[in-house]
């Protein structure tokens, strides 16, 4: 157990990241309370009644007053007004940070509303599940995941230290990048993967030849890995997107344009270009288990559900 | 422990599948031996040292003599060859099988070679890991999975029964299906996937704006998951693009079509078209996940390795 780093955390939002960051700073011991404020007063009681936030607040402007850190953990297209809304009532000294999937947007929408004296540094913890909502969050989220912080080029070093320690005990690995690279690494690692998992899983919805029901049946045969990333917070990735259009839309250009030469190796039937690609591509899977970002294990070491799935399944 | 269904059973190609197989055979008790041939000695000497056969052979003719049913477990472009090796010396009434994940192509290749009183059923087990080698294989590999059959009009009704019985002893489901109507459901399940995720990969190893080492960093972020079907063995995958060019350049196209539209939206801000689409892609999740054939545990349930991420990935 850590001595808090905090008096007082404020997390503006108790969604998924929300409530994980909580359950984590209670395992460190890293806030003396930790209060919050949330979009529904649903959320809001939900949140309270299992413990996630020692107070609840029914706006953001009341839950930051005299708080040393404040997480906006809300979609990264409502950060601007979030800011507006609490800017006048932050704490001088405080840190102001955010979890939002696109950086550069932040910085522009956040930063004119936070007054002088208060530390603002934009963040970005990669660790994330298909589920939402204040009771999905738990402490483990971050555990040996990356965060980014992005300061820009006035953020205050002790701040930024602090943050860090912050992130490195909830068990996450910190990275620090500029705003506009992040954009970048994470257009190609995170948005465009999405974006295509979400367009592959809508073309089988409309196949005329094809049933729904066949595509869920056989889904185990590489489908099925996208579905999990499209069905992540629709609200979530409309932001990121609307946010980070220059980005994504360049690393979409190079995949189409990519994708076309493989289009036209299969309608010729060139198998060299298509072994040489795709030998290619087992490199990169080989950095990311050695890195530790992933296991080799069948299906990915998902637990199997041997029993019930025979004559039900049909 | 069933009656042996078969005296003999031969394997041609010792890979993953085929040892899984075996194993699965063995674990079952549906042979009193199980034989086969390897593409390299190699492979053969291996599969004979781990006990994934009783006895090998240095050619698949050799090897499927007085064998009661035969198993092509090789590359779908390589099939057509081996049926025509062995043809002549196939068992009457024996059952003649593979594993190919197409099928249209392995009935026009391997049907012509089969002898009148030899029962061709083509099959597909869908299952796999992103291991290859006989030491890959293991005899859960299709526990709770679905095999699916594709016999012809002319398939004998006892033989597909037994073979049916077979496969479900292994561990798995099976499904009856025409040739065409498979190529086209995993086209779209698994063959477009593949293909999407082996071009993402290559588009990120290529981008002079974003190193491979921040890909492979921060990969958890959406993008490893499609490396993992991206390590598959290329030339099973070239062999399957090959051979299923019409059923695979219909769905990229709808892909595509479908992906044009998404890279519009994004283009010009279109955030309602955005949030519906994504909206739409929950629904197929929950399909997949209520029919048993995924998990929503956090990370796919993969065993979290929390020790040893710190400095060694900075």
């Amino acid at each position: 157990m850590s001595a808090p780093l905090f008096d007082k955390v404020a997390l503006i939002g108790l969604g998924l990241i929300g409530s994980s960051i909580s359950h984590a700073t209670r395992r460190a011991g890293l806030a003396k309370s930790i209060v919050g404020s949330a979009r529904t007063p649903e959320t809001l009681a939900k949140a309270l009644k299992i413990g996630v936030i020692d107070k609840g607040f029914g706006s953001a402007a009341e839950a930051v007053r005299g708080a040393d850190l404040i997480v906006l953990c809300a979609p990264v297209g409502v950060c601007g007004a979030l800011a507006q809304e609490i800017g006048a009532h932050l704490k001088p000294g405080a840190i102001l940070t955010d979890v939002g999937s696109v950086k550069a947007a932040i910085v522009r929408d956040v930063a004119p509303s936070v007054p002088q004296g208060v530390h603002f540094i934009p963040g970005h913890p990669i660790a994330g599940t298909e589920e939402s909502g204040p009771e999905s969050g738990f402490a483990e989220l971050f555990d040996g995941r990356w965060t980014i912080l992005t300061p820009v080029p006035e953020t205050d070093a002790g701040a930024l230290r602090k943050l860090t320690t912050f992130w490195q005990k909830l068990g996450a690995n910190v990275e620090i990048m500029d705003p506009e690279h992040h954009d970048m690494v994470l257009a190609i690692t995170s948005h465009v993967p999405h974006l295509i998992a979400y367009n592959i899983v809508n073309t089988a919805a409309h196949l005329e030849r094809v049933a729904d029901r066949e595509v869920i049946k056989f889904s185990a045969s590489g489908f099925r890995d996208f579905t999990r990333i499209a069905a992540s917070d629709p609200t979530m990735w409309r932001d990121i997107f609307l946010n980070n259009r220059e980005a994504v839309l360049e690393m979409l250009g190079r995949f189409t344009e990519d994708l076309s030469e493989l289009q036209k190796a299969i309608r010729y039937g060139d198998g060299d270009t298509l072994f040489k690609l795709f030998t290619n591509a087992r490199a990169m899977r080989r950095g990311i288990i050695e890195a530790g970002q992933d296991t080799s294990a069948p299906d990915f070491g998902r637990a199997r559900k041997t029993t019930g799935m025979g004559s039900d399944q049909r």
